[in-house]
């Protein structure tokens, strides 16, 4: 059985949860502590030297890391990654729209909030995250008012990608009152058979 | 004919430009000034609302965005992006890793210094982003000490996408004389027919 390592408030982990319940794959799942520095001991580094989770083990000695790249392998052949070349590229684009234009932002801003308690020493860089983030919003609302999906006709793992941390966004200090289709895109999701929530 | 949209100095724009020639794919480039605000027009915004290059026009309506899906677009089917489906998922390992892990560091210390100058008020900001290019770069290190390419047996878009800013890192201060191996596979990148150096 394939084992993912994870922490449950992580939304790079919550991708992986998300998209194994909708393929009914079993799956193993592993608590790493990033706090208590459980990304740094010799043996989580051999699975993935970056230091970082999600890490998926597909028990025959493979590890894949990077939450997008894990989506992708998972999702391979099924109706949440297109077979279309541009259309598969087309989730690629927004992946990395979310790895470099959105997670920065409005994850990392939940973090210093919900995980560290919004210290003084960091509530500047707090406040910094907040424009970036609302860009990226701003993104997805102009394409979701034209769309029900970010990609294609259906779900694939571009919205799952954006889903994970968006969703929790208010976490980080982003109101979405003014995103209402990223509010009618996150009640679609939330409303599908086979939705799991982030801590259920 | 497909056009793109980029800048000279961006290894962004640059992998891009490596792949297109490896692939013999003939194409029109355009010059987006970033500096002189080239991104914020209306005209660009309608091709990226995330104003950043490269952007793809794929000549019929079309635009693509993030250079790692354009990578993937213009590779697939080729030699450049393996069929198999463990070995597509870790180009896209190394790719998500190239944009969060590595790209923030290494691309934006060489933004600061070749760019800006090495402004007083940016060089603070400038010194922090040296760990973190360090660890991107020990990372390449072990695993080209093993094996003569990130992915597989030959070339692929992750040697494409690590090489564009690995080559230039010393521009933002990254000697790479500890780094035997990248310095080995930089070699063997540029002694490739069809081989294009960046300012060229």
């Amino acid at each position: 059985m394939i084992k993912v390592y994870g922490d449950m408030q992580s939304g790079n982990w919550y991708k992986i949860k998300l998209l194994l319940n909708f393929l009914a794959i079993e799956h193993d799942w592993i608590h790493i502590d990033i706090l208590a520095g459980e990304t740094h001991t010799e043996e989580f580094m051999k699975m993935n030297p970056n230091t970082r989770i999600p890490v998926l083990d597909l028990g025959n000695g493979d590890h894949l890391a990077e939450s997008n790249a894990i989506l992708n392998y998972l999702a391979d052949g099924s109706a949440f990654l297109p077979e279309d070349r541009l259309l598969r590229a087309r989730v690629l684009q927004w992946q990395f729209f979310e790895q470099y234009s959105h997670e920065p932002y409005i994850a990392t801003a939940r973090f210093i909030r919900k995980y560290l308690g919004l210290p003084k020493e960091r509530e500047q860089e707090y406040q910094a995250k907040q424009e970036g983030g609302h860009k990226a919003l701003l993104i997805m609302e102009q394409v979701l008012a034209q769309s029900d999906f970010l990609v294609g006709d259906c779900l694939t793992i571009a919205d799952i990608s954006l889903y994970a941390y968006t969703h929790v966004s208010h976490e980080g200090g982003f109101e979405l009152k003014s995103y209402p289709s990223i509010q009618r895109w996150i009640n679609s999701i939330q409303q599908r058979p086979d939705y799991i929530g982030m801590n259920s």
